[in-house]
C-alpha cells in the first residue's frame, strides 16, 4: 500500500487532520497514512521545514509527503508537487521544503545553480480536476492537498496536476559560520520533546577543528562529545540521530537547565 | 479496507485509545483506524458533538464512527447505532451525534419532526453476542462499542446488535438570534488551535444582512469579510472550511488578542 | 496484516516517532502501525511499564511491541525481544517490560521462580543483519527496533536475532501492603488524562477485608465502591478498567480536587 505523510501546525486538538485524512481515504483507500508531526508552531514555515527534513529519508521508496504550513492560503502563492526518483512531496511553495529541495532538488530552487541538476521535478497544483469539487479558500490542506497526493497515490503523474516550474521558494538555512579565531558559531534551530539542544552544527563541520572540542552554550562549557546521552554525566554533547551537534542533560533537560531558547548561539572551539 | 473513526476525551497519556484499537483488530484485522479527535474537553458532549460534526462529512461512503464522551458510561444511558445510507454511528445515546443526528437523521430526534423522514434508523446496543465476553462499567469504549463497530466493519447488520429505536437524544445546537435592530447575535462556539474563534453563524445567515458587515467580538469591531487568513491584516474575519463566521488574527491568535471564550457572543449587523 | 505497535517517550512534537514508523514500512510495507503511547514522562521506566501493561492484552494474537524508553540507548545495556505464544515484545532490557516479564514470562526475571516456567522465550537483539546499515548510537529505535520489529513482522523467527536468555531485567512492581490492624495501604500509581488516580490495589486485593470498604487518599474518606463514574456523588472510588482500585471525581478531576501525586498513599479498611 502506498504511505502518504502529512506534516501540518494543525495541532491536536479539532478535527482539521481528520478532515484531511477522510479525503485522501475517500479517493484513495488503500494508502497508508502516518504522522509525521502537526504540532509545528502556527504558521513557523522554519520549523516544518527543519521537522520534516529529519524524518522524510526515512520512508519507503514512493513516499508520498504532504507538508502544510501555509499562511497565504487561498492566496496567490504557488502549489506545488515535488516529484523526485524515490518520493513526492505536496506543499505550499512557501520553503517548508527547504531542506528537501537543498538535498533533492537544488537546481529547482530560486537560486539554483548549473551544475546541481538532479532528476527532481516540480509542478504547479493548477488542474482542478484532482481537486475537492468545492474549495474552501481557507482549507487548501482537505481541499486540494489531500486529494492530489491521493490521486498521485493511485498512479496520476504529477505532470497531469499543472505547469512544470522552477524558482521554488526556500528559506535561508542555518549554518555554522567560522570566526578568525577558529571558533565555529552555529545556533540553536531545534530543541526535541527531551529538551535536547539541536544545533545547525554537522559533524562534517567540525572535520578542521584540532584538539578537544568545547561547545559553548548558554554560559556554560562542555568538553569534548559524549558517544550517548547514557554515558555523559550531567551536561553534555554528542553527535545526534540527524548529524547535527546536540547538547543534553543525562536524565534531564538541556532546555531547564540552561534556559536557551531557539536562535542562541552555539560556539565550538578546539583546545589543547 | 474499512474506515473505523474514533472521536474520545480520553486524552493522549495513557492507554484507553490503545487499548479500543486493539480490541478492534481483534475483531478485523482489515480495517483502516483514523483518529478525529482524542482531545475533547473530559466529559464535554457538546464540544466532541461540534468537533465530530465538522470531520464526518468528509469520510467515504460505509465509514464507521465511534463517538464516547460518556460520562454516564455504565449508568442506564443507551447505547446506540445509528445507520445512515453513507455511514454509520456507534455512541452512547447523549447528544454526542448531535449534528449528525441534526442533518442526516432529524425525524429520529426526540423533538423529531413530521416530515423529516430520511433512511437512517438506529438500533439500541443490546445484543452481547457482539461485545467483549467480559464488560467492566466503566470502560464501555473498549469492551461494547470497539467490537460493535468492528463486527459492523465486516458486515454485520446494524439490525442484529439491539431494538430499532427513536426519540435519540440531542443537544440544543447554538443557532445565532436575530434582534429587532437587525443585529444577528450569534456565539463562539469552537476556538481551534490556531486560536480562531468559529461562531454559530453560517454563512447563510448573513443573506438578510445589506451593506458591509460589522462584526463586533471581544469590544471590538472588524468591517468586512476577508477571503482568506493571509490577506486581511491584523483581526479579521471570514467563512472559515465549515462555513461558519470566523474571527481570525493574521499570522497570530484571536484567543489571545481578545481574550474571548466560548459562548461570548459575536455581533453582526449591517452598516451603510 | 500484522500489527506492531509504539510505546515511547519521544513526545508529540518533533518527528522521531514518524522516523520509527518509516523505517518499519520500508521493510515492510503490509503491517497495521497502532501508537499506544509516547507521551511518558521521558526517561520513565517504570510509567511505561505501567501503561503499556494495561494495553498490549487488548491487541490480537501475532501483535510485535515496540516498547522504547531508554536512557541508556547506545551503552551496554541489552536489547531483547520477548517472544510468547501470542505476541512478542522488542525493547531495551531496562525494565520497561517488567509488566509483561511478571505476567506473561516471569521465569524469565532475574528474580524468576522455578515452576513459573512458561512457553515465553526472550533473544538479545545482537545480529546487525536485521538493523538498520547504519546506526545512531542515540537513536535504536529508529536504527534497530524498528527494522527488527519489522523483519519479525515478515516472519523472522526471534531466535534469528542473537542469543537466548535469561535473567530479564525487571522493577519492582509497586504492591499494597497490609499493616497489622487490618488496613491496606497502596499508593497511586498512575494518574489518566481525567484526573482519575489509579492504585496498584488490585479487586482481588479487597477480599479480606470485612464491612464496608472506606478509601482514604489525600486527606479525604470515601465510603464504599460505587460500580460506576457516572453513578457516585463528587469524590468516589471503584474498581477501574484495569482492575486496580481508582480514585475519581464525577465530572471532575480527583488530581486536582485532591492535589494528590503519584506516589502517595491509599488506605482502605474495612468499616462495621
Amino acid at each position: 500500500m502506498p504511505v502518504i505523510t502529512l506534516t501540518t501546525d494543525f495541532g491536536l486538538n479539532g478535527s482539521y487532520v481528520a478532515a484531511v485524512k477522510g479525503v485522501i481515504l475517500g479517493v484513495n483507500p488503500q494508502v497508508t497514512l502516518v504522522d509525521i508531526c502537526h504540532t509545528i508552531t502556527p504558521q513557523d514555515i522554519a520549523e516544518a521545514a527543519f521537522v520534516f527534513g529529519t524524518a522524510y529519508a526515512c520512508f519507503p521508496p514512493g513516499t508520498i509527503h504532504i507538508v502544510v504550513v501555509d499562511p497565504g492560503v487561498g492566496t496567490e502563492r504557488r502549489a506545488i508537487a515535488l516529484a523526485t526518483p524515490t518520493a513526492t512531496f505536496v506543499a505550499p511553495d512557501n520553503g517548508v521544503l527547504s531542506y528537501v529541495i537543498h538535498e533533492r532538488a537544488p537546481h529547482l530552487a530560486v537560486d539554483g545553480e548549473a551544475g546541481s541538476e538532479t532528476l527532481a521535478e516540480a509542478f504547479t497544483i493548477a488542474n482542478p480536476e484532482y481537486w475537492r469539487s468545492t474549495v474552501s479558500p481557507t482549507f487548501h490542506a482537505r481541499d486540494v492537498f489531500a486529494p492530489v497526493a491521493a490521486h498521485l497515490s493511485l498512479g496520476v503523474p504529477p505532470s497531469e496536476l499543472g505547469e512544470k516550474v522552477i524558482g521554488l521558494v526556500t528559506l535561508p538555512l542555518s549554518r555554522p559560520r567560522l570566526e578568525q579565531d577558529g571558533t565555529l558559531v552555529g545556533r540553536v534551530i531545534y530543541i526535541d520533546s527531551f529538551g535536547n539542544l539541536v544545533s545547525d552544527i554537522k559533524e562534517s563541520d567540525l572535520r578542521g577543528i584540532t584538539g578537544t572540542l568545547a561547545i559553548e552554550v548558554g554560559g556554560r562549557v562542555i568538553k569534548g562529545l559524549s558517544r550517548t546521552y547514557g554515558k555523559g554525566k550531567g551536561l553534555l554533547a554528542l553527535i545526534g540521530s540527524s548529524d547535527y551537534v546536540e547538547v543534553a542533560v543525562r536524565d534531564g533537560s538541556a532546555r531547564y537547565l540552561l534556559k536557551v531558547k531557539r536562535g542562541d548561539e552555539v560556539r565550538v572551539r578546539g583546545s589543547a
